[in-house]
């Protein structure tokens, strides 16, 4: 038996092992100090009323014969396909229940929608980004070339129509750099990808977090997307479900071969996500939910405010924050990513992620994320102010 | 952008879309006749009390901070892959927590599993055959060589030393004949994997119908399997999960690669069971939990009993129903599956599947299920007595 060789080729990430055990060695040294995380890349906030509400629902049905459900359509519940695609039409974006494919979070689907793709190809990807891209291309043996995100562009990369690519990347509200692209940088990613025959691989799964109505927080909100672009969108940040597990992929049928493919590849190989948690993902989509979700939300871009404030009163440069739950700031006084964490640890007990974590162009960057409690993060500010950065610089 | 063309080599399957097309049909031309369904392949029973009640709880704990959860362990949360450590224990199969995998399901792992594996491998697959083993692989261009079971074999194929296979598939007991190997048999086929140095995908999703301990409900029972199998197991059957979705899949640690692989692929390309499924998960595992799934089988395996016996009388060969949800049944007077189909639903309006539906050696074969009621199975098995099958025959 042979195994899939590809795999050697995956780089081993020692980045939050790294950052577990030195605040552990620093929590042993100094047992008495308070650290404060702000690295942390899942949300806090418990699911909101009526999500409970729908899911004490939905478990009292399946434990009552008549109401009981087995085997559901992998691809969803229609309930939850319409309650999908009415949120859409608020954005103006019209789909066919047959385009939308409900899953367990964009995770998987970012992962398993390669496998509609040949070996043959080569894939775009921003540098600095979400590990996931790259490990599950390099699990399958393709070429991968990076395009540079960098404080030139503000961390927003435009297509080099000179660079031949096949399947791209983008996620916006981006991870890890909370940089969000306006309609017209997106209109020319879409205008690159159809001239290349590429497909667009569109991660929103933070568009909930724009709140300026003239960003897009669809792919489809640009013309020509649907001849070109996958959508993959998630209520983990949405709606705090990371533990909950439910996301959405939308596959037009202007991509209609691509549209057969994902739906025999999720009926053979996926049977769908639990009855109950669709029941909680339509009570999302509800307009109580979306009123509640709001709230949470909301607590979180205070905190984003709070950070970003901070960071300006500093004169420290710095993307998202406005529109995202990450912060990525600029190292000062020119240090290194692992430098600046040893700096805020020490210092001032307060724990970030080095964006070195995220590829090369992440080097001499670090994300902050507002996902924290509104206490710790002003208290975490305040450490920031208090300490002089650059007196402390060794 | 290159799509995957192997796609293009999938048969499409028009075999349940062609019972609900006939049973249509026969509904619209006789509306009065009462039509009884035991070609159902899923549970009808709802989940039983303490699952229930500990979804209940999980719910509640969701929705509060203190006790909310967010993104869990990939591969399961200990307090669940203990539970099921614990039920292999019983069996007296000692495994690690790191060689469980907690997944969405058997299908799901089924399917991903073959991530681990070269497209250069041959594999051998069983006829008739659960259809999910063979298009996962068409998907991925592997060559498939079939193994023949047949009346001869009693649907039990035994390996051929002669033949070269790299991935071996097996299903104890069997879908969609119910057959059951023991463990001699089992041995048989551990025995040539090592040889072959091929690894064998044990899918174990039926084994709590086993009610004689003397026939394996794991593939670990057997010496030297864990030198060369994988075993996927699901709640669906077991505890009603069809539409609750939580299977685990047991990667042994002497087949050290592949665990580590495994446990990469998870964690790059998927994000874990919901939190409260798990906690109906581990709720199945607990003594109530037990006793209480123990009546919902032996409801079904009433129905089986009152199928199996009542072929007996017919003299009508069969195998399966004993230790199976499934009868697997020689069409009577060598009528083809479709002919025998017609022929119940004409005449005593029971609808069953035909085996050809589930590859070449299932011609001239028909599944039965227990999943109906028992009230209705009684009916079913009583209109099938009285008709004179022979007569009937055109």
């Amino acid at each position: 038996m042979n195994i899939n060789k590809n795999y050697d080729n995956l780089e081993q990430s020692y980045l939050f092992s790294t950052v577990a055990k030195k605040v552990n060695e620093f929590s042993l040294k100094f047992p008495d100090k308070k650290i404060i995380r702000l690295g942390i890349g899942d949300v806090t906030l418990p699911l909101c009323k009526s999500v409970v509400a729908a899911m004490h629902k939905a478990v009292d049905e399946m434990g009552v014969q008549a109401t009981f459900r087995g085997y559901g359509p992998e691809q969803g519940y229609d309930f939850l396909r319409e309650a999908v695609a009415k949120y859409y039409s608020k954005k103006n974006i019209n789909l066919d229940l047959d385009e939308i494919f409900i899953s367990d979070g964009a995770k998987s689907d970012l992962g398993n929608i390669l496998d509609l793709f040949d070996v043959n190809n080569t894939v775009l990807v921003p540098d600095p980004v979400y590990p996931v891209y790259v490990d599950t291309n390099v699990m399958a043996g393709r070429k991968i070339i990076f395009i540079n995100a960098n404080s030139e562009n503000k961390f927003l990369p435009l297509p080099d129509k000179d660079v031949k690519a096949d399947i791209i990347y983008l996620c916006s509200p981006n991870n890890p750099t909370g940089a969000v692209y306006n309609k017209s940088q997106l209109k020319e990613w879409v205008d690159y990808a159809k001239n290349q025959n590429a497909v667009l691989l569109f991660d929103s799964a933070y568009e909930c977090f724009i709140s300026d109505d003239s960003l897009p927080r669809s792919i489809y909100e640009i013309e020509g997307a649907k001849d070109c672009a996958i959508e993959f969108c998630s209520l983990s940040k949405t709606a705090g479900f990371t533990g909950t597990r439910c996301g959405y992929t939308i596959v037009p049928k202007n991509l209609d071969k691509l549209n057969k493919m994902w739906l025999r590849r999720q009926t053979t190989k996926f049977n769908g996500v639990p009855y109950i948690v669709q029941r909680a993902a339509e009570a999302v989509f509800s307009d109580e939910g979306q009123i509640e979700i709001k709230e949470n939300i909301n607590y979180y871009m205070e905190n984003a405010k709070i950070i970003s404030d901070t960071l300006d009163k500093l004169n420290i440069w710095h993307v998202g924050g406005k529109h995202s739950p990450y912060i990525w700031l600029k190292c000062p006084n020119d240090m290194s990513s692992w430098e600046f964490f040893d700096f805020l640890l020490n210092e001032i007990q307060v724990v970030g992620t080095p964006g070195c974590g995220f590829g090369n162009n992440g080097e001499g960057y670090f994300r902050l994320t507002s996902f924290g409690s509104k206490e710790n993060t002003l208290e975490a500010m305040n450490r920031l102010e208090k300490v002089n950065v650059k007196e402390h610089m060794v």
